[in-house]
């Protein structure tokens, strides 16, 4: 699972500017972190003339006479674009695609070291929908497959659903459903923790962005109880007259209870509150939880409640911090949900396979579950061939798998 | 200089089909030829928190501040885009973007092996130039540089020239000018070998596509005597009233001489050949060249004539293919013209610097220039590094470096 690590920029780079913060994580970043490398030797000409000219020619014609042999014979079904605007970064908003792109390197890597999947970051130039749209469409033939990232809310909505019609590749905005995934791995094992079944559970999600929007429609597809979502204006519900198209969708599928008002008025007696807002939820609402209550306050660095209140009233407590039990962490999940996608050349990724992501995910935990251990660490190496192994079962089973 | 080799898919694809051909040129392809690293360390959550969520804002937050900073914190300036829109792959023509996607991997490799360049290979699904320049411009935040490549004529040169004038990173096109640069260090040396000058030399270009447009302009900028161009009609002349846009100006810069007519009437008493057409070239017009002709028929596999005749009436002899001397390969020149382009972040390849870049080429023969060794092996150790400086130089003399 580990990629080799390499530094061959070590000595190569020198400052274009005096003044870099005294950071390691600036010293880290200098000279980027990620490398192509080649897999065949190229040593002499007669390896030059199999990798390239005139070798390389009879595979080229092989692949013009029968399109399917570009998975096998190109690094096409191995390799993922990470795909960004720029316009949704971390915690730091619209800042552009070039100061996005050491995130979308980050991912790149993560996807190496965790998946075994090769990724390549593309940051934008454009945040109009269609223009991203036919962008990616023009890249797809060198593609397996392509992360969204960090595209801002409704924006990822569109292009997403509109590259998912006119691709035959996964088109998987992370953002949305790696976080679904990871939240539902750990509801499912908090629940069962707890004895309960996710039919008994009533959610409040806080944030109607591009994660709350994935989180709700998911855990009701995973047979939630319900789920309310509240956005900056209160819950988002059918009697609300500002909502966007998404948002109007929302108060359709979503809050069954039909309750209106702020967020505190959806938790009295919720199950389950997830924050993916980066607010800050009073102590007396989190008190006016149903007991037992699961709190999932995911707001980095600031979860929306911190884990010391939360566990005056929650059974069981999760935040997106590594430095507290219970991360919910996309890394989690998109390395393995890829890795299986493009193992069995999968055309798109269904909601059966993330939930069966969910599922292997919490099923890791096995019978170490805890309450301060509802799911597994990113660095478990377990983690990864769980989830590939079951989105490509899923794909088969549910005929997207095209070998 | 030599990448690291690895195979990290040895073991990790099974056919999709069971008719491979028995071909070791299939058998190196298998699962493609390249794959990403990373280069920094990923072992626990300490490091993740510096390459990723959180460490990784502060390197974002900076770039946003200053924008120059993109080039120091991620691998901008180290990667290449390699793009086509698989219309002019090898001989073997519009094969689509899927079947040109071994070649472009292909190239990306030799970026790296010969000139520590990473490279990633961008297949287009769209052949229309507008379209491929809005692709590439939206692209290019992510790349320090453009490779162009077998993209077919005339679209070729009006893609470039946009992609030029919008772009402040380089953008080449291989086709034209990498074939160009060591042409020309060719025809240096070959003149040294023979006492002339460039100025005393009246080439003959067969061919007018990319190459031999690119070769004819730039032979012209290094001083050549002059320089006559023929395409399937005949020579190109202003005269003649079927010319694209392309050819008329070709018409107004070359063939100071006047001549017209087929091929044959520019060759009598020209003092270079220059094949980039693939055809063949009868041994009579051959033999009416001047004394001590040099004949560089590059055209693979089938040179246009055949060195055999060629040595019989020239003095010095090139061709495309690796198994006879003087081998003209692109792969002497695009590896260190890119590096030293992004070593010094320049935002155009100027002549100058492709010029600096022949003449590099050209010196590391040295003393041992002969008929039979007028340009070095691809597999020089000494080859990269003299481009790659020299063309850093060029850029710095000419103003284009930026740092």
């Amino acid at each position: 699972m580990a990629a080799e690590i390499v530094n061959p920029r070590s000595d190569s780079t020198t400052d274009s500017t005096t003044d870099e913060p005294f950071d390691p994580a600036f010293a880290l970043h200098r000279g980027g972190k990620m490398a192509v490398q080649a897999t065949v030797p190229i040593r002499d000409k007669d390896d030059l003339s199999l990798a390239y000219t005139p070798g390389v020619a009879k595979v080229c014609s092989a692949i013009a006479e029968n399109p399917e042999l570009v998975h096998d014979y190109t690094w096409k079904s191995q390799v993922v674009a990470v795909v960004t605007d720029g316009t949704a970064v971390l915690g730091l908003g619209d800042i552009g695609p070039e100061a996005s792109l050491p995130v979308m390197e980050g991912k790149a890597i993560l996807f190496k070291q965790f998946g075994g999947v090769d990724a390549v970051p593309i940051a934008l130039a454009t945040t109009d929908a269609d223009e991203i749209v036919e962008t990616v469409v023009r890249l797809a033939p060198s593609f397996g497959g392509v992360n969204l990232e960090d595209i801002s809310a409704p924006r990822c909505f569109e292009i997403e659903r509109k590259l998912q019609e006119r691709l035959d590749i996964p088109v998987f905005h992370d953002d949305q459903h790696g976080t679904a995934v990871v939240t539902l791995a750990a509801l499912r094992n908090a629940a069962k923790l707890s004895g309960r079944s996710l039919g008994d559970l009533r959610a409040v999600i806080s944030g109607a962005g591009a994660a709350g929007v994935a989180i709700a429609k998911f855990l009701l597809a995973a047979g939630l109880g319900d789920v309310a979502v509240a956005d900056r204006k209160g819950i988002v519900s059918r009697d609300r007259e500002d909502l966007t198209e998404v948002k109007r969708e929302l108060a359709e599928l979503t809050n069954r209870a039909g309750i209106s008002g702020p967020l505190e008025t959806a938790l009295v007696g919720a199950d389950v509150f997830i924050g993916v807002s980066g607010g800050t939820v009073p102590e007396a609402a989190v008190a006016s939880m149903a007991p037992g209550a699961f709190v999932f306050a995911m707001a980095n660095p600031n979860p929306e409640v911190h884990p010391d209140i939360a566990h005056k009233y929650a059974s069981v407590v999760a935040t997106g911090r590594s430095d507290y039990p219970n991360q919910i962490n996309n890394v989690l999940a998109f390395p393995g949900i890829f890795a299986g996608a493009l193992q069995v050349r999968a055309s798109r990724i269904t909601e059966g396979m993330k939930i069966a992501a969910a599922n292997a995910l919490a099923d890791v935990v096995g019978d170490e579950l805890a309450a301060d251990y509802v799911i597994p660490s990113p660095f478990d190496e377990r983690v990864a061939p769980a989830v590939t192994a079951a989105v490509a079962a899923a794909a088969r089973a549910e005929g997207v798998a095209r070998r």
